[in-house]
């Protein structure tokens, strides 16, 4: 089944990257990766009624089923290049493949992602995209390196997605703002380039803060201390809930997309100059200890509970 | 949602590759593609109902949607490096997930294929596959190299495929050696190897050889002749079908992933002894013409309808 939807999208993207060799319509694509580039490759899904709500805008699920695969990358320091998308539909819908296709291409267009393959299925509405990048060799960031004494930070702020998410689950209206970080995450591809030489390790927030600083801790094997007071709330968050659901969005909501990261305090100053020259809030929240898991602190030093563990599914 | 397919496949394929820097894991797979090579990626959806019969057994599934892709990077002359799996499945279910791994594994072992990524995910089964693989710098084969004049090839035999599908949908028994053809084909990867210096292009046969070599054509702004009676088919589709079924499924029947290429006259020796080196037969079905399209000819030269264009999906 053919939708035309991967040839809407090269429609929108031009001309495209001078390493593609050979894209979409042969077997394969035939990609250059530049000499001394390691590549760095990912891939994640996105099911209708468990990644997102029934009904969500074809033009945000074409950019979100890309910004979280370029979310990837950009926690391992990597440059985008290209991706593939497999999209299965229940039918053939001109006005779905055109938003879908005009909501993908605005963030390609935007990261300088070559779409190079495809395959369109008749079936339940699922989008996998396969992202790859490249790096230099040896300068990827990880989720283990992360050191007893390193300070943890994060980027931009967090719980805004799962606020929106919130907001819709009970039918309440949505802050621009918040709806916005749901549908249509920024992901930090430039931050995640500056910071190559400067973190231990990095991660995406795309379970919740808690739960994905825990896997690079695991993947690290220390443990990790959060300052409950230091977590970075927007203005538009803050203004829909009370503090203490703010910050349990922040400590557990999914969809973040932004990078927990670890670094030696000797990198704190220029940590927060290269986030600033790409324009993007960084903040330290905690710091790395020994033993395991990640424990969250009041103002008092006492220990807090993370309201759960993790992004849970609005499954069916 | 995590089913322990991506672990459980890790588990049976071993130690895996040396070009494998990072694997599963991390945020990403972080992979070390030779010098003077390029990089060449694919990505198949199997989705049940659609590409596969419900009921279909889990290793034969694992088996098939790494091996769908594994043709493609042999179509390319590609040797095949790493996968990614995108998983859907209605509900957790042991079984299930241990019979896929075992098939995926079973295939990824046998060509030295990495799992390098994955998501497992909750819906209506639905499986992805990324494929990446290398090629020398230049080497790749692609549909667009075919001339007026070139012979067309064929690898292997045609329509088992198809056959066994005929005989599973009239609940007919299947003939093992069929069944084999469409639930564990054999992608064509040393063939493609082989073929690299010799074929003018190369596409493999997933949607029907009429439709398939007609993508080469379109590629290649040319047409092609075919001889009906030199289509190459096995003794157990002879056994089970009459003549004429057997060269229609031949001609237009899916899910054979073996590769159909073109090539001047002048290599056709060296092209029987690469493929007699890689114990494949090989066929030659006809010819490049001026024109465009697949034209289908009888012994005295008619033209013969192809009995329909591709691959019909069993679609609900």
């Amino acid at each position: 089944m053919e939708f035309g939807l991967i040839e809407a999208i090269r429609a929108r993207t031009g001309a495209g990257r001078r390493d593609v060799v050979l894209g979409i319509g042969d077997d394969a694509a035939l990609l250059d990766v530049p000499a001394g580039q390691q590549l760095v490759a990912c891939t994640d899904t996105l099911v209708e009624g468990v990644h997102f709500l029934r009904g969500t805008a074809p033009e945000d699920l074409g950019w979100k089923s890309l910004a979280v695969n370029l979310s990837d990358l950009a926690a391992m320091g990597a440059q985008p290049a290209w991706a593939m998308l497999a999209l299965t539909l229940p039918a053939a819908d001109a006005d779905f493949v055109e938003g879908f296709a005009t909501g993908f291409a605005e963030l390609a267009r935007a990261r300088d992602v070559a779409l190079v393959g495809g395959d369109t299925t008749q079936g339940p509405l699922t989008i996998t995209v396969t992202a790859l990048g490249c790096v230099p060799h040896g300068a990827a960031l990880t989720r283990a390196g992360a050191r007893i004494g390193h300070d943890v930070f994060v980027t931009g702020t967090l719980g805004d997605a799962a606020g929106a998410l919130r907001k819709m689950l009970v039918r309440d209206d949505v802050p621009a703002a918040l709806r916005a970080r749901l549908d249509r995450p920024e992901p930090r591809v430039r931050a995640g380039l500056a910071l190559r030489s400067l973190a231990s390790a990095c991660i995406d927030v795309s379970d919740g803060l808690a739960a994905d600083l825990g896997h690079a801790c695991t993947a690290s094997g220390v443990g990790a201390e959060l300052e409950l007071g230091a977590l970075p709330l927007s203005a538009d968050l803050c203004a829909a809930f009370d503090g203490e659901t703010c910050r349990g969005f922040a400590l557990a909501g999914g969809d973040d997309y932004e990078l927990c990261f670890t670094a030696p305090e000797s990198s704190a100053d220029a940590i927060l100059a290269a986030c600033a020259n790409v324009n993007l809030r960084v903040t330290r929240i905690g710091r790395v200890v020994a033993g395991s898991g990640v424990r969250v602190l009041d103002a008092a030093g006492r220990v807090v509970d993370v309201p759960h563990a993790g992004w849970e599914h609005f499954a069916p």
